[in-house]
């Protein structure tokens, strides 16, 4: 098995993807607020690219319980019921939920990628299960980081390197990309201070300035929830890991 | 001034560029080569997508004293005088000679950057050099990593962050991107010994195989050379830093 890393949402292509297994990554905050909605009892998430998108796919839900979630800019779109906080998604507002689900980065990395052979969600909060998947099965790996606004995102790169580094570990087999190389340094050298080391960076700021230092912390708690939700024709729910299967 | 790093030469746009200055990197071994040429006394440096234009270029030149370099695959192409290890341009093959080079990954990058406001190239022979000239200067910096097809290359990683290092160090102004940061990092993890650095990475294990452990231990000295070379009209020639132009 070979993994390599990827910057980008834009970066992926259908091309790229076709027999691998991917994991898309967008700590701060997609991917860590899906796997808390997931892992809080919502049934399922469907992420699109447009508010406008969302609203629609509600207007075709009929009587099934859904919730509009998601952020531009950081912040709650207007109409939308949940934001794109962790804290948005308790087990009393999400459970038996499906969440309606667009988000500037992490969406459009999901739909890139869409072709891929196995397509999981990762995050810093589920790293060790997401890392036990990988290592069940032989398929080449992409951790496909979403970036912030086109551009590389020194969280995604933890969580990417977060997961190296477990599937790594005594596994000397695998073939480990340069890219892959890199970011199993980067999150080896913050390991034991993951949250300190993202308020250094351009994204961590930014979401600082907007008060939201907590969300850092949350999405900076390694192995918090050990679920690996998988999306399969365009819906996302966590894979019953026992058995390869989803549950339904 | 904001300096930020891309990681491959395709990942570079001409909107990208306008009125920044530009560094191109490709360690292993594109611009390590140039810039030994350059200090060797090569007069200028022709950069070249394909041999055929190579081939074309110097039926052109007429009397001028020109030579041929480059490589495909890491081997010197047919017909050529040189390849793309910096032995092959000692003093006594290139003092005073035109170089007609195409490399796979190098020349890309010039060509999709040539419409940069200053593009100069870089290295680890010359990071002291390019650093210092950088911090003369007040636009935003791009280090363009040309990578190794089409894909992240670890060398020039090491080189961007180096130069990371020297622009940014006893300067806290200097505004540094999440992937400036990160290259910066991964050059202060190997940054007393970068040759074994490459040696674990998928392109330096590539070289090795070709029994090219020497270009590596080459390319990865320090400031070895004092100069900056400058691409100007589709040219290198190196620059006077003590002018702000170019020597001819």
């Amino acid at each position: 098995m070979k993994i390599e890393v990827t910057f980008t949402g834009d970066s992926i292509t259908p091309q790229m993807v076709t027999n691998h297994a991917v994991v898309v990554i967008d700590v701060l905050r997609a991917t860590s607020t899906m796997v808390t909605a997931l892992a809080n009892g919502a049934q399922e998430i469907i992420p699109c690219l447009t508010p406008e998108e969302a609203f629609q796919i509600l207007g075709c839900a009929g009587e099934k319980p859904c919730l509009l979630g998601g952020e531009r800019k950081a912040k709650i779109i207007p109409g939308f019921h949940l934001g794109n906080s962790p804290f948005d998604y308790p087990p009393e507002k999400v459970a038996g939920k499906i969440i309606i689900m667009t988000t500037t980065n992490g969406t459009k990395a999901f739909l890139n990628a869409a072709g891929a052979k196995l397509l999981l969600v990762g995050s810093l909060l589920n790293s060790g299960a997401v890392a036990r998947e990988l290592t069940q099965q032989t398929d080449d790996v992409i951790l496909a980081c979403a970036g912030t606004g086109g551009k590389f995102s020194y969280d995604d790169i933890l969580a990417a390197g977060c997961i190296v580094h477990k599937v790594s570990r005594g596994n000397p087999e695998i073939l480990i990309s340069d890219s892959a190389l890199m970011t199993r340094h980067i999150y080896e050298k913050h390991q034991h201070h993951l949250a300190e080391g993202l308020f250094q960076t351009y994204h961590g700021k930014r979401l600082l300035a907007l008060g939201l230092k907590e969300d850092i912390e949350f999405c900076t708690r390694e192995d918090f929830y050990p679920i690996v939700p998988v999306w399969q024709k365009g819906v996302i729910k966590i894979m019953d890991t026992t058995k390869g299967l989803m549950i339904y």
